[in-house]
């Protein structure tokens, strides 16, 4: 019948993943992990969890060094499981446990991986930072488990893999960030071709300011974002656009969308939280407060809709919505975002690593604000010929997720931090700004 | 399970039927009547029509008079079957016909009525003006067929009757008034609990006015309305509001929703063409250009979505999106819909019929703007002391859609409109307007 259309001018949605199954839909008590429990997401979690106690049973729990928030969680919910980031965080965090409570606590990297993959688990939230939740993601998917997943950088890394792991094991993703959950409930229901996904910007704390006066800024005017209380890695993300650019390729990953049809529009009352335009030119929009709890607990309720604990929205008092289009000149970021969706998965990774590089060296005073897109834009600029590992891209494997194809990513990510650090501290030698040494490191699990 | 969860405050989404079988989704060329082929919304079909010409065969176009149009559109298409409003009219229109063609012309209410239930169609656009348009519709729901309802009084005077023959006849509803279709859109896959449906309504021509100066305006103000082009009728009931008290009826009525959980939001930019608040206090919204095009396309040519010939809307540029309260003291119209729908479905039919001869009043210059909610009022408070019929009130009637039913609606709407006509003359005789002789009539089928 195709032929009898006017062609429709758009592209055709092909989620990662089927839904969850008809069973997990019904089953509760959930029996759920949260990677990355003491985090901003995680504690929202843990207060839905909280306000909707017979709806879940806690299997673990996990953070990388705050064993007093761990221990008070672990505390109050009681899981048989908790991970956390070596064996002497572990040490620490047993004394602070009571006597009666002896859980298994897993270490590091591949604990986090165990913990995902718990077969007394059916779901997990994936809520650690930064490309050291990929891990916990990909074990989860291979585990066939829901995965609520907060962690974009999972599929900034290593989409492709995510999808075809999906497909193997009908593990499931039900997109946690605001954006990528508001576009999952503007689909839901609407066949198939769509003519673009809109991703709204709040355009964050520097929203209307040009080049120059971002040189100036501090880190306390990164840090506070009009919207949105988050960590400190995704608000400094959201002050150099960066964020929205991560956004843009886990958006491509989850909707099988390629980048010319995805959007980005500021729009600084935060309100909008994404849009669908639909094949007639019609969008269709998910509205509400900027408060977390909403995309959380539509996805580990899903597909029930329930009260979340956050404000209804008044129209009539949040003052007029406006759109514009972002300012690429003065936040780079979304542009190299774009040219690392369209040149492949292993520039995606040294981006994503380079500019959580750049970012720690921010929250160090060991750089400049501005320096953040300066940095990643080199580091991806020096990729292959300055940052190399003895590892060879493995993207297009067939079968991915095995330990070799995992080490290329942590390989690659490592030797990314390694150039910027090594850039950094040779730009600041040169112009004698007194910078942080930073021990290059591997990305650590985040809280 | 449901006790696990949080208590939602809010409603259960019974739509008015259920959705077209399957085999009719799939059925192309669809086998189209259009009612009211003539008017706004029956030319802005037929150039959907037209750039889909392979999706449509036409099986029967009607007008109330205007045959020239109608003669050529006839001329377009060649259906096989037209009506109009009576034996004169169609004599004029047969000698607008080429020689080589002689189609079957239906006359008057039944007329309208044996074309809305040919066999030879399954798909009618029930598209005439007011309360006229009732007995189209109800052959349509008794005969299964799938109903694109732009004629809202179908439901604001039998809204429980047409749910009911829906469920005897599996007859189909797709709502083409632009914001019950964006409502259709919203709550598409989104489960069955809202906590409201929030209806948009421009403000018309005289948004921000109060009382005072709203008793100077003349038509051509009150036809003039800011977003959308529409006939006559439905612009004056734009500009009064009474146009959303009517949605408000509808809205009840085609999603089971009671009116608690109906809100109006005056949105002047006619962006957001309307609102669903989920249970979360989230709300999904459809936007768009106004353009009729767009949810005529979306129930003619339904699940498919396809282009409809109108712009795509770029938020960038159409300004800043505001909403407000209604001002229910300068339009009191929603105020009178609202306590019509909780009295009951006579009082409903009173007052449509009280607005539409109003509005003819208003349009032949005899009577002012300000009097269409004060005569519509007094209609209301005068029933049924004043406003009587020979018929009994039978909407609790299990069998509806009999005869004696249906003439007891168009009685009512009669003496209704008799009970008007006498109070304006009354009042313009004391006060010397010149009023203009109107003869009292039954609802016409509109163009």
């Amino acid at each position: 019948m195709d032929e009898l259309w006017p062609a429709v001018e758009g592209t055709t949605i092909s989620y990662i993943s089927r839904p969850p199954s008809e069973i997990w839909q019904r089953e509760f008590p959930r029996s759920l992990v949260i990677l990355g429990s003491t985090g901003s997401i995680g504690r929202n979690a843990l207060r839905i969890v909280t306000a909707n106690r017979e709806a879940f049973q806690i299997v673990g729990l996990s953070c990388a060094r705050n064993i007093t928030s761990l221990a008070a969680q672990a505390r109050q919910f009681r899981p048989p499981f908790l991970a956390v980031l070596d064996d002497e965080v572990a040490g620490g965090l047993k004394k602070l446990l009571p006597k009666n409570y002896s859980p298994t606590v897993f270490i590091g990297s591949k604990g986090y991986a165990q913990m995902a993959s718990l077969p007394q688990a059916t779901t997990v939230l994936a809520a650690q930072v930064g490309a050291a939740g990929l891990r916990g993601t990909v074990s989860a998917a291979l585990a066939g488990k829901v995965i609520c997943l907060a962690n974009k950088e999972s599929l900034v890394l290593a989409g492709h893999a995510v999808r075809e792991i999906c497909a193997r094991t009908d593990a499931t993703v039900l997109p946690v960030d605001s954006e990528h959950n508001a576009l999952f409930q503007c689909v839901a229901g609407h066949g198939q071709t769509i003519r673009s996904l809109i991703l709204t910007a709040s355009g964050g704390p520097f929203f209307g300011k040009n080049v120059d006066s971002l040189r100036r800024v501090t880190k306390a005017q990164a840090l506070n974002h009009p919207n949105w209380r988050m960590g400190a890695k995704i608000s400094i993300d959201s002050a150099t656009m960066m964020n929205k650019g991560l956004e843009i390729i886990e958006a491509s990953h989850l909707y099988g969308v390629p980048a010319h049809n995805l959007r980005v529009l500021v729009h600084p009352q935060s309100v909008v939280h994404s849009l669908a335009e639909l094949a007639d030119g019609s969008l269709l929009a998910l509205m509400g407060t900027a408060d977390m709890r909403l995309p959380l607990a539509h996805c580990l309720l899903w597909p029930r809709c329930a009260q979340a604990g956050a404000n209804r929205i008044d129209l009539t008092s949040v003052g007029a919505l406006s759109f514009h289009e972002p300012d690429s000149a003065t936040f780079p970021c979304l542009d190299l975002a774009r040219r690392a969706l369209e040149s492949g998965t292993d520039i995606c990774t040294v981006m994503n690593a380079a500019n959580e590089a750049a970012v720690e060296l921010f929250l160090n005073d060991a750089c400049s604000f501005a320096d953040i897109p300066l940095l990643t834009a080199k580091a991806m600029e020096n990729y292959p010929k300055n940052i190399r590992t003895n590892t060879t891209d493995t993207s297009a494997d067939p079968a991915p997720a095995t330990e070799a194809w995992l080490r290329h990513i942590e390989e690659l990510d490592r030797a990314s931090r390694v150039f910027v650090y090594s850039l950094a501290k040779s730009q600041s030698d040169q112009t004698g700004r007194n910078i942080v040494r930073i021990k290059p490191q591997t990305a650590h699990s985040g809280e």
